[in-house]
């Protein structure tokens, strides 16, 4: 099937985990009862973004948040993307994981963050992940209905090895639950994914927690889906809410057969490959 | 030395080589007189953008273009890109080949094309460079007092594996000659250079042919330069003229601390080399 219909759901989340996934169902429910094929759910939705936050919010695979999103997914038959939590594993590391779940909730997909975000922009953002957080070591892609989409959470998209890895494994969508800030946002966002997107000739997708001014890290907002030629198919604002698109993949196809970008390659002279 | 002063020199080609070369050589003079320390012409500056032109253009190492070259260099004694032009060798294969000069008219640089430009757009820019050129195999970095500088030509830039090679061998700065069309230009040509720059924390250069809409090929000027945080220090409209422009490489080194994009690859995960 070439086209699918995508929804982002670009959602506030509070200091309530039960009442952040009540508030994902709604959306859930909602866009699903408009067609949609595939939902997105923003980086760690279920927690304000705060190092602090992720070992208290933190909890096993299985336990309620993973239970939760994959019966949204069931119930309402789609695809789930399940944004990201905070995992932590039997030795009590914590992981900012994204859980992906088919339409009868069956888990197809886990994505660790393998990049953490580590910053310190003199006169603007700090942050450091790594503070409470462990990486993971996988580089991810999973199959559905429409075809191999490649899932990494925001850093992990500032690297270009990772989306051409997902592309050499076949990908022609990548989805990236995000949270830029308002220092890296209004710099680099759109630019990050418009450029992943031509160069690996893929729907480069953001979804992102909406803005709170008053939240211990402030989300930029603006999800965003961007083309294979690079241009921006939509991109939200700051404000809570959700947007369905249809992604006709066949573009993919086209775009790579009129630029050659992925076929021209000199695989005889570089070589990229996971270790 | 963390400051260069570097000079765009977005010339008009015409179809006398000898008219062309004497065009390089009075600008280059201009900005040697300015101050300048290295100074780009662009892509195919002696012959009009047409795959039929280049065997008849194409000159061996050591003729008339590359001695013109060289002394552009010394007797001005800066460093000199020299855009691109045809080369031919003892096969008579050709090249789209780019030959640097130190401020001693000594060659420091060579690099030929490597990934050649065969595209065609739907109601759009179609082109095939292969018809009548060879690719080039080597990934190049030139050494100067300004630390080292990666290589490439206009297609090139396309493959993020490219400049990120060119990063690993230590380059700061990349310098591309090159010469988008009416297609390519307005949709890519910006996000290609800013985006290379952010994702490899280096000084981004293109320099093209200014705009003959008379000319084979419609180039889209621009020429431009792009910073380590991805911002457009300067770009030139399609007009023919030239721009000096003063880069502080120790902003590399800041932009590289504060946004750790090179030191944070999984390096662990994943590895890019030269075959």
């Amino acid at each position: 099937m070439s086209k699918i219909k995508i929804a982002l759901v670009q959602m506030h989340v509070e200091k309530d985990k039960y009442k952040n996934l009540e508030t994902a169902n709604t959306f859930i429910k909602k866009v699903a009862q408009e067609g949609c094929d595939l939902a997105i759910l923003p980086e760690m939705f279920t927690t304000p973004y705060k190092t602090d936050n992720f070992p208290i919010y933190a909890e096993f695979e299985g336990e309620d948040s993973f239970i939760s999103i994959s019966n949204m997914a069931k119930e309402n038959s789609i695809y789930l993307v399940g944004g990201s939590i905070p995992e932590k594993d039997e030795k009590n590391l914590v992981y900012n994981t994204s859980y992906v779940f088919d339409r009868n909730g069956n888990n197809i997909g886990k994505h660790r963050k393998v990049h953490l975000f580590d910053i310190d922009v003199e006169g603007g953002q700090s942050f450091k992940e790594s503070d409470t957080l462990t990486p993971g070591n996988n580089i991810t892609v999973f199959d559905t209905e429409f075809g191999k989409i490649g899932l990494c959470i925001c850093f992990d998209f500032r690297f270009p090895e990772l989306a051409r890895l997902m592309v050499q494994k076949g990908a022609k969508t990548i989805i990236v639950p995000a949270a830029f800030n308002m220092t890296t946002g209004p710099a680099h966002w759109d630019l990050m994914f418009r450029s992943r997107a031509i160069d690996n000739q893929v729907y480069a997708i953001g979804c992102a927690p909406s803005r709170d001014i008053n939240g211990p890290y402030v989300s930029y907002g603006n999800s965003i889906v961007t083309t294979p030629w690079g241009d921006i198919l939509y991109k939200m604002d700051e404000k809570e809410g959700y947007k369905i698109l249809e992604l006709d993949l066949e573009y993919v196809d086209k775009i790579r057969k009129e630029l050659p970008l992925i076929s021209a390659r000199r695989l005889d002279l570089y070589e990229l490959k996971e270790k």
